[in-house]
């Protein structure tokens, strides 16, 4: 009889990690519990598989997103029954939003223990609601063929979903009865190719679209592509041909890949987040078609600027069916993969307007030059700016949300380097990120992250994770003592509440979090300190935490000096060409 | 039309808010963030409101949770939109399950700004999906009569919904637009009774039924109470004076609030994981009728006692409709307070089989001998029993999953103190224990809580809250380095895998996280440095942190020596008695 239930339980999970493993699942994170032991075994037995163990449940589904962002490949987490599975959730969204593919297994009671009040029960059906692209609870396990085909047939549809645009997370729900111990020995996983696989074909556009666009193209006298974070690396050479043949300017996200690499920077800006806060030059570069692709750009100043264009056409184009529009000036939504698009529309090449692309440069480089003559004093943006000036080659830098990234759109410029830039901006949470940076610190290196102290401190348990399997990764964390980005806003004017609601200053010594977890700290209070912080670390393996001790109020002041400074000195440009431009 | 925005937004809100408040809602955990502004600004405004600041929403969730478990009142969450939400989700599950009412309030996106790809913007609509008793995305503010009715009619609701049985969590979803000040010179919040309430009746049982079972009653010789975690504490002395009348003995969990308190403890047997772990009693002790109130209690041994009964009556009481029955032997599913169902049975006394009786607590009494007796090695048992027996009056201990709440199950003996034993029973995590008990910490002193190093580290962050709080808690952590109820378990057969996936070893010295968080801390490395910990912490104020090393493999070893031992001597008694009454 129990021979029998131990024939089942081994055979079914051998088929779906068969073929889990087959379509490409070679990675799980683990979290340790009872009920999912016999998934948990059976990874562990197989060689095709590289495990991890993650105590945490949060943190080790970020740190699987970490990895199948860095490989765009789907990897796997595993828990057990209970809440464990929930603390998942806010990873399944990040997921969801990124378009980064995960495998959610859950293990289960079985069907006769569901709520009816026993231990570490809760419902597991559907756990993560509509944030998923497939749920499925799975049936018990059974080894006649007919189950056997069920179980590779689940494996097969769930990891083809997951990595089908727009990629995603799908949760497989698994009821296990006791005992809970798949025989081992009577399991030799074929190392081939899988039994099953989807082949999936890529959008795109009709003969009759194609012309019905070019014609716009070639009637378009001021185009402006606009390219955001979640746009795949493959699509940017063709984006920036395609910006070439017809004399684009290309706004870049820091998170889309296009401000660094070895393809043609000339029609890179990446200033705008800077003077498009100036009105005079809001009004002179107004464009009479917008074509865009990826997620919308970080840049609160870009936003407000797209949404405050006149009615002109405004492209969206996506491989898929999602809604990528948050101004609402979106007219015609593409849904044809991005380098389909750009090649089919140079098929006929276009008008060149090559005083519009040189005005978008002009603005941008003059920015440019003032943003480095006028950042002076020692604060989180010049940190920043350092930071990626010392970046080595093929570095990956992993940004946390709400500064970080601003302070990037700011300061990473275009370069020829080889230095990619990462951020969970699916939900744009501060849950996760270490856990997300040290998830990819196993597939790239070097790897960097920057982060902001309450970010830190709220996924600190990541860092266990790095020490276990001696992960490198160098942390440089901007510890302004609270939330940087409040200081900002609105809220910052409410005198009596702010500090307590919005500042939240923490007083964390995180020399204290280093010693825990084995990390080497540098602590850098002053500019002479943080490069040679750099260096040691660049040479140093393990966990690197260089702490920068900066100042929220000094911050704002200086970030708000040099917008002014930038903004008087182009606008004083501007007057000065006006007088030239009306005396010719 | 900015002021006529901001009136919208203040009125709207106030309204909600004063019937919140009026109701009972008077503390709120606040996560930072901008969405939740105007919220987080009227609850700080509130001069009947208690706030508190947590930046992991994760650990603000528990810590909410732990109040309101202590004060038995409901208690309201706030964070800002995205992922923040949905790190709250291992707690409303928790109290789900729980019954633990949980006010959940989350900021959103205004409709025009959802699932377009706005930074920030999940799709927040039942985000909690069964796991809630109800949730409500609201209007958008607006301050016409009907709709501050609307406000007020919502909040009512919610409350008398998560406070109605079984109590729970429900979620309010909040999309604002910008600007998101409210006019707090506006409101004057009034102080007096809402305007409007819900009263909640309790179901009793009609005659017939009663009648019904009263003849069952007395028609019984063997009758058994069973009565489990999350027993409400005032149905405490009803319970024992009903058994008093039958002569019935209570079979009571750690958690069921019948251990200690100054009721008699006549009835009541605490000993039943150890010698229900016996064959021949098992067989001798055999009830005619069982009566369990609460859930099922955490011993394993009582579950399989339970589940091998032959068929006999079997009855469940409990106030609603949920179903407590994971052994699937119920016959009589009784919808009744608990008080009620005492009350109205003892009208008409009956039999009494003091026999019965006497040969439970006679088997219980020899049992608690030799425990006391056999367990002669320091180990995690005998400190969880020198706990116990330090705990100062009116002591309120928290115990973590797994190993604590079994160890408790062996060791909390019967007592007339004044303590009361809490655990997060409702899906037995592991996740959220610190800072649950550090919400009841801010309720009840003094106020201890007992974890292994797996949970202690699951939920580090929450100790940030009792730093900033200046919160009084003695944490006694068992650091058995892992997992350690792995090792009673069949995995602890596989030794390939085991010590990856189950043992689990962090290694990590928690001094150093005593540093971070400003804790005291003390090392106990032996039996005599354990009591003189206990009693500095007792006189010191803030967080304490009593790091108990001990050895998994040790562990294990000596109870089963100790339920050998038990065994052994107690089947020699039985046999000595077999002789005697077969000599009769």
């Amino acid at each position: 009889m129990n021979d029998e239930h131990q024939k089942k339980l081994t055979d079914y999970l051998a088929a779906f990690m068969e073929e889990l493993v087959g379509n490409g699942v070679d990675e799980v994170v683990i979290s340790p519990g009872s009920r999912s032991t016999p998934l948990a075994l059976l990874f562990a037995h197989h060689p095709g598989v590289k495990t991890y163990i993650n105590v945490d449940e949060r943190s080790a589904a970020f740190f699987a997103l970490g990895i199948a962002k860095a490989k765009k490949k789907p990897v796997a987490i595993l828990c057990s029954s209970g809440t464990a599975g929930a603390n998942y959730y806010p990873a399944v969204i990040e997921a969801r939003y990124a378009k980064v593919p995960l495998i959610v297994l859950t293990a289960d009671r079985p069907h006769e223990l569901r709520e009816v009040g026993a231990p570490q029960a809760i419902d597991q059906i559907d756990l993560y609601g509509k944030h998923v692209k497939w749920s499925i609870d799975m049936a018990l396990p059974e080894s006649i063929p007919s189950m056997l085909q069920y179980a590779r047939s689940s494996a097969v549809r769930g990891v083809a979903l997951s990595t089908g645009y727009p990629e995603g997370p799908v949760h497989y729900n698994f009821p296990f009865r006791e005992p809970l111990i798949p025989d081992l020995q009577k399991v030799e996983f074929s190392s081939g190719t899988p039994g099953k696989r989807v082949l999936q074909g890529e959008r795109q556009l009709s003969p009759d679209f194609k012309h019905e666009l070019q014609e716009t193209l070639v009637n378009t006298q001021r185009g402006l592509i606009v390219c955001g974070p979640g746009l795949s690396e493959e699509a940017v050479p063709s984006i920036v041909r395609f910006a070439e043949e017809y004399a684009l300017p290309i706004v870049a996200d820091p998170l889309s890949f296009v401000r660094s690499g070895n393809h043609s920077k000339e029609h890179i800006i990446d200033c705008y987040d800077t003077f498009l806060r100036i009105d005079e030059l809001k009004e002179s570069l107004q464009p009479d078609l917008i074509i865009r692709f990826g997620a919308m750009p970080v840049s609160k100043a870009l936003m407000l600027f797209l949404k405050g264009l006149p009615d002109i056409p405004a492209w969206v184009v996506s491989k898929g069916e999602e809604w990528q529009d948050p101004t609402a000036r979106g007219t015609d939504f593409i849904q044809c993969g991005e380098n389909l698009f750009c090649q089919s529309l140079m098929e006929q090449s276009g008008q060149r307007n090559m005083d519009w692309l040189e005005e978008w440069k002009r603005v941008n480089k003059e920015t440019k030059d003032l943003l480095v003559k006028g950042h002076q004093s020692w604060d989180e943006g010049m940190a920043v700016h350092q930071l990626i000036q010392h970046l080595p080659e093929g570095s990956t830098l992993f940004s946390s949300n709400s500064m970080p990234i601003r302070d990037l759109d700011t300061y990473f410029f275009t370069n020829d380097r080889s230095l990619r830039i990462f951020a969970n901006r699916g939900a744009n949470g501060i849950d996760g990120v270490v856990s997300t940076a040290l998830g990819m610190s196993t597939v790239s290196q070097p790897m960097y992250l920057l982060i902001g102290d309450l970010a830190f401190f709220h996924d600190l348990n990541g860092l266990l994770t790095a020490r276990k399997y001696q992960l490198d990764v160098t942390i440089v964390v901007m510890n302004n003592n609270g939330g940087g980005i409040f200081s900002y806003l609105p809220q910052a004017g409410d005198q009596t509440h702010f500090e307590d609601l919005f500042g939240t200053p923490m007083d964390l010594e995180f020399a204290h979090a280093a010693k825990l977890y084995g990390a080497h700290y540098f602590h850098v209070g002053t500019q002479e300190e943080f490069i040679p912080a750099l260096q040691e670390a660049e040479h140093s393996k393990g966990i690197k935490i260089i702490e920068v001790v900066t100042n929220r109020e000094e911050n704002v002041a200086n970030h708000r000096k040099l917008w002014n400074f930038v903004s008087r000195e182009m606008t004083k440009n501007l007057k000065g060409e006006n007088l030239d431009s009306s005396s010719e």
